[in-house]
């Protein structure tokens, strides 16, 4: 049998990944076959099940790879001292997950924020798949609130909120900015920014408070 | 033919629509059945049919709804001046649409948040769909977006950044909020308030820059 380098084994599951997503982004998990996968990767069954057994084994790869470059991007603030400001981590971080994706492609338009919105679909009926993102999240969100902790240690917001609370909150923007993507089309993730960094700038007292 | 009163009618379409809403949010769309709903509201298709043509009035009635109800309270909040701070702001107009849909579950659980993430699958492949959901959304943003200027209007927020960027902002926290109850189960609305007041307080000076 010839000898296969790294380089060329991490190629093709990339190339087998990228064609699931562009399938699953397309019609959906449960409408794609492996068939549909083979023939987006242009490749033999045998070369891609060499790497994945399967649709649940692909798309649980593809959770844990982009959960896992979410939580990189964000360990990474968190060993700086102190963390970059909210406005610019999420925009930095958000940013660099979008423009690995950027590539991959349906009817033109990038597949990743529709992957995401389907992926959350599905874990709502496949328990397997909830676990990945459970844990997937949880990493995250741990990283975020000790960035959170970081924050308040350093005076720079306020400490009566808690962590968690603050974490989950810059979660859910980042999420539901990739869900109006989905929806509404391509946006640079600058514009999450900008509004963050706005709302960084509100005083209390011009509310009603 | 008997008459009847305008109260019963309203009260036999709520039965439909939450009947249905509990269908859609534990199965899906595709494979809930009027059949399923008309069992689930326990009434005849003759009084089913009086109201809703198919699934895809049902699921139109259901959005049109409930972004009818985001609008309303964002539309409120608006005339008021100034307007309410962000953090009360948002927490308040979510945590009502939450509680008027809390006693619709399915397996004891709000069937709310897991419907919302289904209706965004569903519309990245029904034109009708999407175009119910854009109406709404956009009526929703430019609300926002007054409520932005308004702030900005009154010193309260720096004036540097689009009024558009925060609108989308405030909307992707809120939408990734409900993503994220659909996913890991329910939180009040008030960690959402806790989370904007947080970044409220942070102090550029504290940052990086």
């Amino acid at each position: 049998m010839a000898r296969v380098s790294q380089a060329h084994l991490d190629a093709r599951r990339r190339q087998i990944l990228d064609a699931a997503a562009v399938c699953f982004a397309r019609n959906g998990f449960h409408a794609t076959s492996m068939q549909d996968v083979l023939k987006e990767a242009d490749l033999s069954a045998g070369a891609v099940y060499r790497y994945f057994s399967g649709k649940e084994e692909l798309i649980g790869a593809i959770v844990a790879e982009v959960l896992g470059q979410v939580h990189e991007g964000f360990e990474e603030a968190a060993r700086s001292s102190p963390p970059p400001p909210p406005d610019l981590l999420v925009a930095s971080v958000l940013g660099r997950v979008l423009a690995t994706k950027e590539t991959v492609t349906v009817d033109g338009r990038p597949a990743f924020p529709r992957l995401v919105v389907q992926v959350w679909t599905e874990t709502l009926r496949n328990e397997e798949l909830a676990a990945v993102l459970r844990e997937g999240y949880g990493a995250v969100r741990e990283t975020w609130t000790r960035i959170v902790g970081a924050y308040q240690d350093a005076g720079a917001m306020r400490s009566d909120v808690p962590p968690e609370h603050v974490a989950r909150t810059m979660m859910a923007a980042a999420m539901g900015f990739i869900a109006q993507q989905a929806l509404f089309g391509p946006t640079p993730a600058e514009v999450l920014g900008d509004g963050l960094r706005a709302l960084m700038s509100v005083r209390d007292e011009a509310g009603t408070r």
